[in-house]
């Protein structure tokens, strides 16, 4: 076996800051389980398919576990393959050169990639499953808690701080919709493509699929080997996923400010400051933020790689792994943390319904009580429009007002009894609290009885 | 009704270069239509609800049809909601202001987006549908056309050219597919979510979906306001759709070249040079590939925008609009141009064949058949690259070498037989005439029998 | 002439949708003035280097002149260029085919895209120059205002308003210098390249180069033809830019909100809601952060078009235009706005400097002070933390302690005059107010003197 | 000293999964020698300005050099300044307490940001002056060498290969450019500037950037600690550089496809099939080509980071580490392994010779000729579309026309003296091969005598 396994055609020695450049191994490695469970399938089906004869396939596969047993050890050569099929023969001699009968690189890849990918993706649905169950536990934890719902981030109406956060719960329910689509996506044998164009060797394709599990088989040998559009549907997926996250981060760093001191947060999740020796800062929701770069830097990455490539397998698709392994660990180290950081949360309740009513946030509720009068909402609108110029003027809230003033703006005085946060939040029949409530419990069902497909 | 349908709580005129720098008119005009039907839907469900008289209703529905017949008319104003709505107060006068009950601005553009993407995604399918129906076309025409099968811009194995130009039929159905996932999370209404917290009128939001068509109801309404999930799951398609259009362009391209000259273009749809009177340029096929970049920045223009924005509505979501426009414009055109294009294109069929057979691209059938004889695969590789290299000392392919080379090689001479590119691509089943003809014909079907559900 | 100016060796009749598909004029036309100013100093040097006679060249010239001033009116061709070589043959007749004569549209358009940018980059260097002058203004309007230093949008410590926001100021200044940077890439005239190598014609580069006044020719004609590093470098700077403004925005944003309540923001260039009649939203504000979005877009578009060109031109680059004359008008228009908007900003003086010493902002200048008493800073810090969480228990604020608080904590007493952010400020060499208004001297004079070289 | 160097104001441990997650320490030990130098400057500043005892300074400064003597063996913390104080601790006990004095890891992670990027920086330009030699070498081994040049994938007009290849020389040059002025970003020290605003204590920052060699002190302390645009000026640089990478790579996959034959490439660098026994891939072009999306993808999580940060530090700010080290390995491997490609380069001289003169190369020089007999240009043009046109029908090409077949059409029989490819490229003075010998011996100089600045 000469040194390159694939050299025969070759006279001279590769040139070694070549092979360095080209190694894939200190990235591909990670690969190495689902290589040998890739290899193992496809092994039985030779034999099965009496491509080799079933002693043999026995020998290798239990070359291929012994492997999988001490894969720490694995001595590494010029990529995850190779590493294997040359510690394959160093264990159990030539008959390691009928692992990779009827095979390519360019099919085993595309397979090792699935594989990865889709138990990946399965303990991110989980792990936004549980998050899912975090939000739901501070929405219900904080039932009743009326805050100042934004718009600009101005004061815009009256809402209750579940239903706020519950907005996130609608978001992830998203992302897991689009998880599961890409990892219909994932769902296909790519293997028995060969390099692009088969083997003429009576290869059963329908076997290994249901030996690893795939509940399609690719159609198109070419299309097999070239296709990365599982790996970019997974990183848009998750560039949504991470947008969202982002979103909740920027909130959780804008209320736990000593200006709108919205939310106690637990030191136990908070950092300090190396010079400033009061600091108790959010850096995980920060950090989290700021991870949205990478993942989206990472789908930016590999659209770029997939522009204008001709069929087939071309070697600038190496550089899928890299941006694909980091999205993975990016969305499973936020994720797992967010629980973490989402318990350690609790809320100014008491500050909170202050602010609630404050910015006169009641005040389409008045316009609206003006269109039950049967005035034009576009002129109630202009009304209390000068209702709150005259309040800001005077330096009056809503609440200020007496009988006379609200009646002067054409007002029966009984709209005062609307102008309570509370009120208003029961008011208005899609974010009441008892619907809110119903949301939460519905969710609740959700979260607790969908089974992870895998 | 003062300037500015908001302006109650307002004092002073505001300043004209802010007006100028906010105003959206100059583009979201083109979803006056979505914002028309919207409307109608809007006053019929006020008028059902008895939040607005039924006589009230018709006024207005009739206002705004009249709008809709003269809608290039249009008085400009800073967006295209307003516009509407001054223009019905001039047609007919106060009653025109009970068309915003109940409503925001927040949740009817949410609702213009969703209606103008929905149609878009269904014209888009539609022009998929075609495209695919030419690859088809180009396949079935060139049936039995042999060519080589490329890795690395090498010489990889004989293909068929219709096997090979069926990957993008393969790609496009994924794309298909995407779209439809993207235009079921388009399909869920936003409308009564009004500012971010609904409203104390007794809305009917089964009303209006059922009669705008939407088979979901938005849960909740500040998801509802501050979601561009839909238009970001969309332009993610859209640039998996576009890379596979700038693969297919880079191939086009590059066959096109004297150096390849695998296909005559047509010259209806060639460009010539302004300076060299001799050029006939594949300019359709350049821009396409070109156009990938408008798509990809689109993508990442509006991740941007989301990125890190607290809820619920903010005014950077205004910048949703020219993005997802300019995306969908460019998918329309690529994709109603492609076609035409593909029809232009004919093969240098007995080139293909010659080149087919050249590069040793039968290398690996001849691993394979000693495969067979029980030699392990990554033996009989190297054995091949060996013979390869002798017939590179001695200038000769595999069809030049005699029996006793063969021999000496350790090969039965009947392997000779292999060596014709046709009987190579025969004998590998999966890309074989007779597999390659079936998904055509398969295709076909789907292509023909499905229905773009809408 | 035939229909098409490029035609000659084509027989058949452009396929329409093609034509439609290719045509650049709907954008392009915006350069027309440039390819005008262009076509006059190309024909001056015909015409001096005899290529064609002087009588000619003043036909010509006087036709485009003519052109120019009827600009508006131009028929539309496929593109701007052919736009205005058929109108100078309709004016001028056969005379006009010899403008074109040692040129190709390919060094044509590299030197439009040239003399555009040339300009537009001129106007912004000023606007930059005007939005730096508003920040010197408000710097100085309110010299002496202490507010709450941040780090992780959590109190840090004091420092002056004027000093906070000069911090933009030194980013503007950086962001001049590296668009005067790519005025340099820009400052290369490509004319004289032809499609790709030159002509057989005596041309005279140096003089078109000084008509054009460009200080560079460009030594390499294929390069001449296919660079855009002009424009990405342009569109780089500007993504740099306009992250400044997203940032700045963002205060503005953050400190608007009624729980920050830093400042008022006169109405004249606040936005109000449709639904909420209460709502003065800083729109702008918004929409500027979010342009972000597009900027950063058309640079991945324009980076995505060149990724992988092969040499020379290429039609794909015809892509250029669209994302540089979008990412112009942004930063036009943004940095047009953003003066009224700083101008419109007042501060709550009071507020700030209440909140200023709030959350034991003084706790670095408590641990200095132990420094200087030998105690080793790592040390310091400690103590003070345990200071703070004495003060935290008990409810306190450092200016609650009594001299025995601090004795225990091992403090001399007197480090209670170092508690009050005035004192804390003036203590800051480098922030200090007699720093800042030196800073703001220097940065006035930077402003005044500064000549935007064009 | 507490396990948490800044964990004095709290009171519980902080939670392990948050540690893990906002630890910094697994890519940011990669700065360890550069926050090493950092600190001992620091120290040394201490001393001398008697913040600190000289007599401690020295045991600092010992104690730091003993740590960057073993740096293999560091104990790691949260980060590398925590983990490098921490070790100094157990050497020299609590006097390293007095190391981080005046100093945050605000401005200490932006010097060492600095430090690290002025030096890769430095390198980045010598590996781009040795590709450039390698250019230069390949231009002039090559010198006299026809070959068509192309655009739009199609033969434009004949060059000589040692002028197509120079194109990227003048890339690189304006690569180097680019570089340079980030480097001159990167030369501001920041140390200094405390946490956001300075400190109490008498600092001496031009001591500290005279000895860590910075030529200019950062004018303002919050801009210090939140300014990344050297970190976004260098990647902005890299991504244009990777871009002409990419377009070089695309050249050579497409000169080494068997149809094009342009090259031969020594097959020390080219890479084999796992299974298809004769490929010789061209696998290192095609990687770097791949690698423009890490660096774009690069460029974009950072601008992503960045965007809408308000000042002053954020934590989103540590993920600015990753994607700059990524890009410069990236641009370091990319451009060290290019000369070693280049080098294996050899170019097929013949064919290119032929194929320089097919597809009517000369057709523009053959208008030309007209030109110089009075006809105007785009009269020119079309006479020899027409002639072009008739060579089609004819199949022949310019060469096998007859005298009386030029006359025909208008020409002087001699034109044909004008056909030969070597004498159409010496006819174009600018592209010449005594001009681009000229360019060479030029660049030669440029590259020899340019100093690296650092």
């Amino acid at each position: 076996m000469s040194k390159k396994l694939w050299g025969g055609a070759f006279q001279k020695k590769s040139n070694s800051v070549v092979d360095d450049f080209t190694a894939s191994i200190s990235f591909d490695r990670r690969l190495a389980m689902y290589d040998i469970e890739g290899s193992i399938a496809h092994v039985k089906m030779l034999a099965k398919c009496r491509i080799i004869k079933v002693k043999e396939g026995n020998t290798i596969v239990k070359g291929l576990k012994e492997i999988a047993n001490e894969i720490d050890r694995l001595q590494p050569d010029e990529d995850i393959h190779l590493s294997i099929e040359k510690c394959l023969h160093k264990k159990i001699g030539d008959v390691a050169g009928k692992l990779h009968t009827a095979r390519s690189r360019n099919d085993q890849v595309a397979l090792d990639m699935r594989l990865f990918l889709r138990d990946e993706i399965a303990v991110i649905l989980d792990l936004l499953n549980r998050m899912e169950k975090s939000i739901l536990d501070l929405a219900e934890k904080n039932l009743g808690v009326v805050m100042p719902g934004f718009t600009h981030l101005q004061h815009a109406q009256p809402v209750l701080f579940s239903h706020h956060i519950m907005s996130y719960f609608f978001m992830l329910e998203r992302d897991k919709r689009r998880l599961q689509n890409s990892l219909e996506e994932v769902d296909c044998l790519p293997l028995g493509a060969g390099a692009l164009a088969g083997t003429t060797l009576p290869v059963d394709r329908n076997f290994l699929a249901r030996t690893l599990n795939f509940s399609k088989v690719s159609e198109h040998s070419m299309d097999a080997v070239s296709d990365r559009d599982f790996v970019l549907e997974f990183l848009s997926a998750a560039a949504i996923l991470i947008m969202h996250l982002s979103r909740l981060s920027e909130e959780f760093v804008i209320w736990a400010s000593p200006e709108f001191d919205f939310i106690e947060i637990d030191e136990t999740v908070l950092t300090g400051s190396s010079m400033m020796p009061q600091k108790k800062n959010p850096d995980v929701a920060e950090l989290i933020r700021g991870k949205s770069g990478r993942v989206y830097g990472n789908l930016m990455n590999m659209l770029t790689v997939m522009k204008g490539l001709p069929l087939s397998y071309n070697r600038d698709m190496q550089e899928d792994k890299e941006p694909l392994f980091d999205t993975v660990d990016t969305l499973k180290s936020c994720l797992g943390v967010y629980p973490v950081f989402l318990k350690a949360v609790s809320l100014n309740v008491e500050r909170l319904a202050i602010l609630a009513g404050e910015g006169f946030t009641t005040a389409t509720d008045l316009a609206e009580y003006l269109v039950t009068e049967g005035v034009p909402f576009r002129k109630a609108h202009e009304t209390v429009g000068k209702l709150v110029l005259y309040c800001m003027k005077n330096g009056k809230e809503f609440a200020d007002l007496s009988a006379e003033d609200f009646r002067l703006f054409g007002f029966s005085p009984n709209v005062r009894k609307f102008l309570k946060p509370e009120v208003s939040v029961k008011r208005r029949k899609l974010i009441s609290p008892r619907e809110v409530s119903r949301l939460i419990e519905k969710a609740r069902e959700t979260v607790s009885h969908k089974r992870i497909k895998n």
